[in-house]
């Protein structure tokens, strides 16, 4: 990705805030992914850690870490990874994905066949007698099917459970996943200025509308997908953590939560903004003021090395010191990336540090059943140590009475 | 569903095709489904086939499975469910949707937790001293987690895998399932209509526009998501089973091939029509008819009790009887309903008949690489013996020069 010109970036070094008063920017350049990911330089530095995990091969059978090490998109696939080297690896995929395979996959040898990880398995016990599969991606039943084929290949070959390899290696965004991040980002945020722009977040809509409106305008703006079901959550409902759009009518004084993202070649933006309606109430603007300084709170935290459950603590102790602990009944935030929930996982109960150039949300909140909630969200990039995490989600956080 | 009123019902009894001329209707019309989707049903009937697997009480993860189950659409839940009875039944889901929970699913006490499997299994050894478990859906890393779990619990207690009780219960569909299909096929239909009316299917357009066009027609017709990635594969790309709309234009002569659906209340529609732009040349029409021969015998063979593999050589033997066998590279169809892809497959491999109120594709393709190729999909309902399948996606599949 690091020949990506700087001519067709749209983001400037000192990006503009996105307001509601305006999109600041129009819409996304798409880069061709294809050509410039270095698949195979993932695939190399997964190649490293297999020795250390007790296996010559691993089969790689999670679709999300099949695209992220091969390319490839297709819905039936796995990978062969070799300790020894490149020139055993392989890719499976069934005969819909013949062409595909082959343009987004070139520089693998493709294996035809339906049960793609049996299949694998089997040609890996060709070569070694330990055979690496990720445990927490492979059922029991499908691991009991791994072994009737072993065995049926090479009884005294074995399977071994191997855990987050590939999950931890995404964890780091290289440059060309940080500007897909950038540019998912970048459609969201223009799409929500877009539609408050033009008067549709407002007394009368209903939240079904207004979570249709920004879908479209995420569409024009460059999205392939929406990230997630988009929440928009009016009056009571936004006390809903979760909430699905519905017929509800907005109306004035609701507090509006909207929860939503878009995915630009696979990679997921998101992004909470709450607002009020025509006139706010003490309470609501209480709470939001509590839940801004959490979430500033929170991205302040973000440093590499930073342990992941101080990271939450952060933002946690402003909310607990208020008295509002039990109505923010979450995590702090999460990876995003291939998906919109990757690790870093960053709650109470999180493990481990958080590691230069992940890309996180930060999205503390106050839920009062009944009433109403806040939550604010955005995501971001931890940089080097001493650095301010990159904000990608640039639309801006005052209290804002639409 | 019983008491959905008629006067609400969109469908005709003798509905009218949809074709490229026009939408036959408007909107649809959306249905309460919350108060009226027997789920305690379900749940008996679910509750009658655990003594058959040897266990006493079995911890439902699979979130599809809790949804159809349950009502409950959050995305961290398990069920447990208990053969002595509804009282010890449970749902559990963690904080972030105490309010939603009981919303959906009032008539199930809840338990709140974070890791939902574990709780339920811990809860259920109090009980009885094999707890069952989805094993196609947990994998083998959650697996020994349950089992530290039990063993802190009840070390004498044991686990077993059970195989898609759900899933095939989830196979016959319901009044109200149907229904939902119906609508959501209606909006997919209508939507095609709409593009087609309107010019946008035509050439100079991109693959990509014609997609994201589809697709906002889906939602103005009443979709809350759309099934999957909107397939519209133009020229040579439409020998590609599973392409991805990119930049590539539109061009007089091109096969294009669109495959896509809407989802209404969680139930996926899945429709695929091939078009031809401007003029057709005599070996597109050959591969279209033959397709389509081959599509028609697949669907007059869907009858309740037939066998599977039979269902899909009725269509197979067509094509291969052409020698285009090589040529179409998947199976014949797949069940849908809260799932695009459920059970039952219907291919070469599958095993089993299919039972009566089944709702299944019917999707024969031909594919010349590097020319182009055809597939003709519909979304239908297996009736009564002696009975034609109901036909929900009713967009005319007569070879059409757009």
């Amino acid at each position: 990705m690091a020949d990506v010109s700087a001519d067709n970036d749209p983001i400037q070094d000192d990006p503009p805030q996105v307001t509601a008063g305006g999109p600041a920017t129009g819409g996304v350049v798409r880069i061709d992914s294809e050509t410039t990911v270095p698949h195979a330089a993932r695939r190399d530095r997964l190649r490293a850690l297999l020795t250390g995990e007790g296996v010559q091969t691993l089969v790689v059978s999670d679709l999300i870490n099949v695209r992220y090490l091969s390319g490839f998109t297709g819905s039936n696939a796995a990978l062969l990874i070799d300790a020894a080297g490149p020139d055993d690896d392989r890719i499976c995929t069934d005969g819909r994905y013949i062409t595909q395979v082959g343009e987004q996959s070139p520089d693998l040898t493709a294996v035809i066949a339906r049960d793609c990880a049996a299949e694998l398995v089997a040609l890996a016990a060709e070569q070694a007698p330990v055979i690496g599969f990720e445990a927490h991606v492979v059922t029991v039943e499908q691991c009991e099917r791994l072994r009737e084929r072993l065995f049926d290949t090479r009884p005294e070959a074995d399977l071994r459970g191997v855990g987050r390899l590939v999950e931890d290696l995404r964890m780091v965004k290289d440059p060309g996943e940080v500007e897909l991040l950038r540019m998912a980002c970048q459609a969201a945020d223009v799409a929500l200025a877009a539609i408050i722009e033009r008067g549709l977040l407002a007394p009368g809509r209903t939240e079904r509308e207004v979570a249709r409106a920004l879908e479209w305008e995420m569409y024009a703006r460059g999205a392939d997908e929406i990230s997630f079901e988009t929440i928009v959550a009016a009056g009571a409902n936004s006390a809903v953590p979760h909430h699905r759009p519905t017929d509800a009518v907005l109306a004035s004084g609701d507090l509006v939560k909207i929860d939503f993202g878009a995915v630009v070649d696979g990679y997921h933006s998101d992004m909470t903004r709450t607002y009020v309606l025509d006139h706010a109430s003490e309470w609501q603007r209480e709470i939001y003021e509590l839940v801004a300084e959490a979430q500033r709170a929170g991205r302040e935290a973000l440093s590499p090395g930073a342990d992941l459950r101080a990271v939450d603590a952060a933002a946690r102790d402003v909310i607990d010191g208020a008295g509002f602990g039990d109505q923010y009944v979450h995590g702090l935030g999460h990876g995003v990336g291939l998906e919109i929930h990757e690790a870093p996982g960053i709650g109470k109960l999180a493990a481990g540090t958080l590691p230069e150039r992940a890309a996180v949300t930060v999205e503390p909140g106050i839920y009062l059943p009944g009433r109403g909630g806040v939550r604010i969200e955005d995501t971001l990039v931890v940089t080097a140590a001493g650095h301010r995490p990159e904000l990608l989600t640039m639309t801006d956080k005052a209290f804002t009475i639409v």
